[in-house]
């Protein structure tokens, strides 16, 4: 264990720099702690000749990614360029082919690549770690797969888009609409280049993808997870959840059902004096519930230079430590192809309906509920200035097949003045 | 990889009994796990015949630890008894000197020989694994010394005894005094045979020595941690706190400073809408800071069967994986003797006085505070209704030196009815 652990790091945004400083600054902490020197030995991004605050002369540059990933002098491919096909893919293809260990803070690649590089790296014998890629510092993928490695995962929660969270915070805090803080996070630089992937749910599905394989034991399924987005959340939603002791999320549930396996990422109310609803602004966090711990919850910076690099770092150092564990926990070829369940396990709704002003129209509504078997359990009907009237209904437990039974009989009847909007009440 | 992995387990209390339960009812999924089974080769415990609901006519019986712990078919010696010294250590100490890994919940033992033991381990070439020492089921030590192995650990904080907690989030609950809390948790059996490992902070601090050694790379050492209990906590106190946006916490606090290391398990104020001043009841919480990481918060069950035997189990399937670090994350010889520091860390402090009830009596103590450098930032005075005026003082941040300075002055004048309670507020 006395040779030092060389990498190679692809990708010098904040992140990658990020880590080239830990490498510089801390290294006879890192030595101490790994029983060995962990060095760089060469470094690939798209310009060689932007200023990133930190000395790279120091290491070999590589234009080309594959290249760096197949350096005889490299020992861990480090990629941080992100993307879920491309360069990304091919340089941790051509790096686990060339027996390389790989560390990325790629989510987008392992939720639609997961089961094939996890075959590849167990033929090759090396190890692909990827805490960076889950909530950012907090060290959740480790907890999961090891720390709660003697128990049966029965669900796994997580609010792990910063930027959603902040615009959903912020809107309560300041009364302003859903379009006026996507422009604020927009110019605060917090979201991604092409936005749906923050507040349509994707970049969060991703790591709800990953989590759930780890903790139910199955291949990767993104394409399984149901998304839905932000985009749709009025100030109204979140001022009558508030008045009812609820926070809107953007929660991200996986839980394995005897019908298969259920992944959601959608905006859910839970209630205000949870730790997921005491959550504030661009903080992440997760749920690991299991049947003998009961409910770990993690809290920490889901983004950024220092959190990101420090989960890279930690996965470094593990590898450099000798530690070596199949990807997502399970030799790949023991992960489960389970198929989806589309919200089975029962929850109760909130729904808010716009009705024209007309007599009969809630009775209407109320009649479709029953029909479809769904219980009420608090309504409201507020006051109105134009001719609809905006009702909320908050229903007892009911399956999300009832529920969409009951909405698709909404829609057929004339005094609907727009379509429901359905948010999942989930127990925290 | 493919030998089973063979258990010895000293100790079926609900823990070890729920730790053979896991291993009775989870083999399959073990093995996939671990790439190996993980089998239980034989048990000790005071009582041979005590009915604990569960089968172990498959294993052998030991009557006596050491011989379990040096049995040839185990591989792993599970130490379950509890104890600082005496049997726990003994066949700790034998199952290292035959070879043997141990796996321990046992913070007692820790904090008084945790640096021997490490050097032994080391010297054998063996694994000392605590996840459930600490904690309960949270994976606190796995997320700081692996998760967070590139960061320089600032700072490490903990709620860490579940009774100290019920008891004092209870006392606001209920308005109810701390004697009558104390009863009822005695009642419910939460109490240690010894209350005052509780309640005196003993054991919180026994945990608090550990994180602290890995933390910051030093050798464990409990003596040097400041110990105060929530015995002298009244009514008065949490709700005066309350109403300043407070709660009352047994809190520890680890610090490395250019003056040496401070380790203080003490009452303390915290903001009640932090997530620390939020915990109720018998949840632990672990904060861990990082220069990278910045702040990472963990939350779950500091205790029971379930929680604790999650963390032994973890730790079992780490060592069936094949992971190997030195006890305290450094070489035993690497880890320093830095010297204690009593609580240099400026912080603002709550003071209660009882005051005679004489002209002049407030002149008196702000004097000797202005004379000690300390400036008040908020004063209340009390109604009273005896002879006495109960006096809260919140002071702007000052030293323990220099408030030490200021209460021992206090003590000398003629005006306080009983000794002032002074209590740190602790920035989270």
């Amino acid at each position: 264990m006395s040779d030092p652990l060389r990498l190679g790091i692809a990708g010098l945004g904040t992140v990658g720099t990020g880590v080239v400083k830990i490498i510089r600054q801390k290294a006879s902490l890192l030595e101490d702690r790994a029983g060995r020197a962990v060095t760089l030995s060469a470094v690939s991004a798209r310009s060689r000749d932007k200023d990133r605050g930190v000395n790279l002369s120091d290491y070999a540059w590589e234009d080309d990614p594959v290249a760096l990933a197949t350096r005889d002098d490299v020992d861990v491919f480090v990629e941080l360029m992100g993307g879920s096909d491309g360069p990304a893919k091919a340089a941790t293809e051509a790096a686990l082919k060339a027996g390389k260990h790989v560390v990325t803070a790629n989510k987008a690649m392992l939720a639609h690549n997961g089961q094939a590089l996890a075959e590849l790296a167990e033929k090759q014998g090396r190890s692909i770690r990827y805490e960076a890629a889950v909530a950012g510092g907090i060290p959740v993928i480790k907890s999961l797969m090891e720390g709660l490695a003697g128990n049966e995962i029965t669900r796994v929660m997580g609010v792990m888009n910063g930027t959603c969270n902040y615009i959903l915070t912020r809107m309560q805090a300041t009364g302003q609409g859903y379009n006026a803080l996507f422009e604020e996070a927009d110019k605060l630089g917090f979201l991604e280049a092409d936005p749906n992937l923050d507040v349509g749910g994707i970049d969060a599905g991703h790591k709800l993808a990953i989590l759930s394989s780890i903790a139910f034991g199955t291949q990767v399924d993104f394409d399984a997870v149901e998304l839905e987005g932000i985009q749709s959340i009025t100030l109204e939603d979140i001022n009558h959840a508030a008045d009812m002791g609820y926070r809107i999320k953007l929660l991200g549930v996986a839980q394995l059902t005897g019908r298969g396996l259920e992944q959601r990422m959608s905006p859910c109310l839970v209630p205000a004096s949870s730790p997921l609803g005491q959550l504030e602004g661009g903080t992440n966090m997760c749920v690991l519930e299991g049947d003998m711990v009961e409910q770990i919850v993690l809290r920490g910076p889901g983004a950024g230079e220092g959190p990101t690099a420090s989960a890279v770092m930690g996965d470094v150092m593990d590898i450099a430590r000798g530690v070596h564990l199949p990807t997502f926990g399970k030799p790949a070829d023991k992960l489960e192809k389970v198929k989806p369940a589309r919200a089975v396990t029962p929850a109760p709704y909130y729904l808010r309906m716009a009705l024209e002003d007309k007599p009969g129209a809630l009775a209407k509504v109320a009649t479709v509920l029953g029909e479809a078997g769904i219980s009420i359990d608090r309504m409201r009907q507020y006051r109105h200035d134009d001719s609809t009237a905006p009702v909320l209904v908050v229903t007892h437990k009911t399956t999300r097949s009832a529920l969409d039974t009951a909405l698709e009989a909404m829609s057929k009847l004339d005094v609907m003045a727009q379509s429901p909007v359905a948010l999942r009440i989930e127990t925290v």
